[in-house]
């Protein structure tokens, strides 16, 4: 399995991207990795590793897209890039999945344009996978933030790829379809909400109904369905509490004194524990969906352990064969709406 | 000031609608209180209590309205039920604001009917109130819930409204009013939330820009605007994200032995005082703004501690005369409306 890594574009690139190639390389026997970006950078952050040779190598690019160019255009403009050259490469065949901690939205607009959307794919979307109270149970939100405006058959279109994601990455036979909405009752929602209700309803996918965002992370579904705008309120909401939530621990701490400290210290590995299921380091990156390869965006703040985690992540997907699963699932949607039609 | 209360509807009503309501006679010697349900379901929730008889007085209903209850057609039809008898008694003056820890919708039809919108003003919304990180600075969010499809004029709506509300409750000259978006430059948004900031940058309001669902909580600003469809998200998901890392704590700490259990015995104070900031007991509902009195919705869960919160959060309202300064801040809207259409 081959995975091509952008080097560049992370705030604490190229080291942190190659250092995670490295453990993930430990982590795999059966991983390839290329390293694509500014050939004498990856050198200097390699020199006086120890790595396996026959699996790692470099692809060198010119220059590399920045958060501040704007997505399409670089895409176009910037035919050297780290960004561009890695994405081609993943176009021709010559790896499997690629992971980037660049621009997001041209990463997007890159994956859609150089390696292409599946047919009858609409719009990609970003699927960021969240961790719930059920040990060992995920959800992955289909879209988390790609898309703000969405058809209600766009919705459908997401149920349907986060529905291959889940079989073929987690190994659920029936995943539990979901879509976020302001209240559990079918009347709620806004209109494009409750018109996607309609469609999910006669899909055929396992469809459990609403979900409120307060509930999402109970792991009452495995897919939650939802156009990028309400996706994104949620899951950056979430976040923000979440770290919220232990700087105002860590302040209250400080200020509580020796009895806190002990606390603390005697408290840690429970808390870490929390801490580290709630981080987005562990979890390691979304992936597009939609696209005729695996492409996975780690954040922009990755480092090597969220590197190292991302790399992961496409292995998984690209091993579980997601694009192929999402096309059969897509392809199966049409025949019923042809069939729907003709009955 | 006088504050009526609606004693029905909620999950611990009315045991718990009474003793809040008690426990904020104590807290408030200038405080009236009246308090509407059914009068020998009230009396059995008094007996034996001590409290000043010339500050509380009951007003009679006959039955009460439930959350299964279709919101328009209850208040249309219900014409004897405590939240219907209450509104009326705000409509006709006798009483400043209402508290109702019932159905929400019921609740925002009553208000809009019974007690009607100000001049200027097309959709009433919720106006939750959400800790930040500095300690003692609230966010405001308009509209938290109430209209889920809104026009670009609409988000101008509420904005002016949380102004005044920040200006009247909180005493803040200048509030710094933040539109809710997925990027923190103008050009990020879905549709309407393009256009809504385009009508706020002109406002004359201190519109300080987009804000992401990310840092809400952490003081960027005091009033938060958006649909009631990306406020519910935010709003629930960080809710969620608050009780799910308590719930996960809770669960390690059980798992973690005598050492986890006496870190906790020492920790205890500071995490109680995170808990209790984050809790939506401490913060004690959302007021309806853009209707002619004032009209606080306490969570259906709410125990005493929240109805006396909520009494508290209206009293608070009425003495502000928020719903004064949200009409003259609709009516100065108005007139630079005007002088820019002359101009």
């Amino acid at each position: 399995m081959k995975i091509v890594l952008d080097c560049h574009g992370g705030d604490n690139c190229p080291q942190a991207a190659v250092d995670g190639a490295l453990a993930a390389l430990e982590r795999l026997p059966e991983l390839e990795l290329t390293l694509c970006g500014i050939e004498r950078e990856i050198q200097t952050c390699l020199n006086g590793r120890a790595y396996d040779r026959d699996r790692l190598r470099i692809l060198p690019a010119q220059d590399w897209i920045s958060n501040e160019d704007s997505p399409t255009l670089a895409i176009r403009r910037k035919k050297t890039s780290s960004m561009v050259v890695a994405l081609n490469s993943v176009a021709a065949g010559d790896a499997d999945g690629i992971v980037s901690s660049g621009n997001t939205g041209a990463l997007l607009a890159g994956a859609q344009l150089l390696v292409g959307r599946l047919p009858g794919v609409t719009r990609a979307c970003l699927a960021p996978v969240m961790p719930t109270l059920e040990d060992g149970r995920d959800v992955v939100m289909v879209d988390g933030g790609a898309n703000v405006d969405c058809r209600p058959d766009t919705y459908l279109e997401f149920a349907i790829m986060g529905d291959a994601f889940m079989r073929s990455v987690y190994g659920i036979a029936s995943p539990r379809i979901g879509l976020l909405s302001n209240g559990a009752e079918a009347e709620k929602g806004n209109e494009a909400t409750k018109l996607a209700h309609a469609l999910l309803r006669e899909s055929g996918l396992n469809f459990v109904g609403n979900v409120e965002a307060r509930y999402v992370m109970n792991g009452v579904c495995d897919v939650l369905v939802t156009d990028g705008w309400a996706g994104n309120m949620a899951l950056k909401s979430a976040e923000g509490m979440a770290h919220n939530l232990f700087e105002m621990m860590r302040r209250n701490i400080e200020r509580g004194g020796l009895r806190a400290k002990l606390g603390y210290w005697l408290l840690r590995p429970a808390l870490r524990s929390v801490k580290r299921r709630m981080s987005s380091d562990e979890i390691g990156g979304g992936a597009f969906l939609g696209v005729r390869g695996v492409v996975v965006k780690a954040h922009g703040a990755s480092g090597a352990q969220a590197f190292c985690n991302a790399i992961l992540s496409a292995h998984k997907l690209a091993r579980g064969y997601v694009v192929q699963r999402i096309a059969e699932g897509l392809s199966a949607s049409r025949r019923v709406c042809a069939d729907t039609e003709r009955a």
